[in-house]
């Protein structure tokens, strides 16, 4: 499939508060993310991460250097590097994740 | 660097009416694409490329299949696939493209 309507498509919920909805390719995956206001996460993992942000607003951890990042705004994470967001004031946080290789918990 | 204030980096030119700002990591590349109304783009190349659409309304060929594409909807193009991009419309297209690997003429 190479067309995704992703506007008419509905989030899945991976957790409280954090749902998502992505299109795997073979080399890279690109997962639109929703946060709720107040979400908090930190991990790392094998996977490159880069991302943009399309609403809201967070304060972003990457390797215990933390910056508030909103609208337009993009960053990148090393493999392996440790990451935390958190979700600030009281919109949801929508930004786009790009791992590579693709998470295997988003190909579904 | 891990953060980019992307907002506030001004496009550079790539050719007429196309412009861009980008991201390299180290297995991937996250570029913002502005297109003039009625540019047209058509080519091939060994990385794979996935996309959302942040504004604008696009004609998009994939391997000789045809969609109309716009705000909040997203593609993958498989590696060495012919693709081409056409705006629709009187606004500017502005989207996304991950390469995996990184293009080296976005690494700029």
């Amino acid at each position: 499939m190479y067309f995704y309507n992703l506007k008419d498509v509905q989030y899945k919920k991976k957790r409280e508060g954090v749902y998502f909805k992505s299109i795997t390719g073979d080399s890279s995956q690109l997962t639109i993310i929703k946060l709720d206001p107040g979400v908090t996460t930190e991990h790392s993992h094998i996977n490159e991460q880069m991302g943009y942000i399309l609403s809201g607003k967070m304060e972003l951890m990457i390797n215990n250097k933390i910056k508030v990042l909103e609208k337009g705004d993009g960053y990148h994470i090393p493999s392996n590097m440790i990451h935390g967001f958190r979700v600030l004031g009281k919109e949801p946080l929508e930004y786009i994740e790009i791992f590579t290789p693709p998470k295997l918990q988003y190909d579904k």
